[in-house]
């Protein structure tokens, strides 16, 4: 049994509970997204400030993403980013090759539309421990071939 | 860091949505209360048929009990049920002396009242659960102390 299972289910029905209370679903897909975004943001916030409060200061942005990738992914989806990747000028990118939240989709093409759904509240999840940790940044996601996912983070200086 | 956290901030997040979206909180109490059951309800559902797959079969009621109160609540909760109670005559009564979505809360009586908005979810996904294995029940909870709880389920006999 995965540890993640009651987190994935509760995940899921948070998003069919969201779809669902919208009048029209068309129009508003795009406020659906940003609700679950924002509820993704302050959970990462919630998470990371209980994950830290023991840690040792950061070295840099580098050691901040590499926390992201490793603690922050494994106490979420009980697995780590497979590949972190930067141009060393703010922008990161975090690939999950079996991003768990997704897992559950075929894989087919036909349900790529549905991903954004299935990743905003994650993109939040990563902007919200950043902000946490006095990092601003603007995150996105895309999906070429499920349950592979990337993540781009793009730091915002301040 | 509890393994259980991601959930439980989620969780949160949940009944906070659900308030918030909630336009006269006081007459629509009864019915969001309602809402995060059924959300458990189907989030008990998925998880113990993902569960129970390769299980042998249950031999009888108690059995199916002790399943919810050891596997299926230290999946979601990380721990077990302290204490199973039962008349023998479809009642049981499952203690759990530390029940983690109410750990959060402070444990003075003027939050007693906000207890019901975070048990609803669980009374669901125990329902779900032993729906899932062919027992109907009804299933309520009461805080006395928090952040003690006990759950009722009442077999409904087919």
């Amino acid at each position: 049994m995965a540890d993640e299972a009651p987190f994935q289910f509760l995940h899921n029905e948070l998003i069919q509970y969201i779809s669902k209370s919208t009048e029209n679903p068309e129009t508003e897909h795009g406020r659906n997204i940003t609700k679950l975004e924002n509820m993704g943001f302050r959970v990462g916030q919630g998470l990371i400030e209980r994950m830290t409060k023991d840690t040792a200061r950061f070295k840099d942005e580098l050691d901040v993403m590499k926390f992201i990738c490793k603690d922050f992914w494994t106490c979420v989806f009980k697995k780590q980013i497979d590949n972190l990747r930067t141009n060393h000028q703010g922008i990161y990118v975090l690939q999950d090759n079996k991003f768990r939240l997704l897992s559950q989709l075929s894989a087919g093409k036909q349900y790529l539309e549905l991903a954004p759904k299935y990743l905003a509240f994650t993109c939040g999840l990563v902007r919200g421990g950043l902000s946490n940790l006095g990092v601003k940044s603007i995150v996105t996601a895309e999906v070429s071939i499920m349950p592979a996912c990337k993540f781009q983070v793009m730091i915002q200086k301040m």
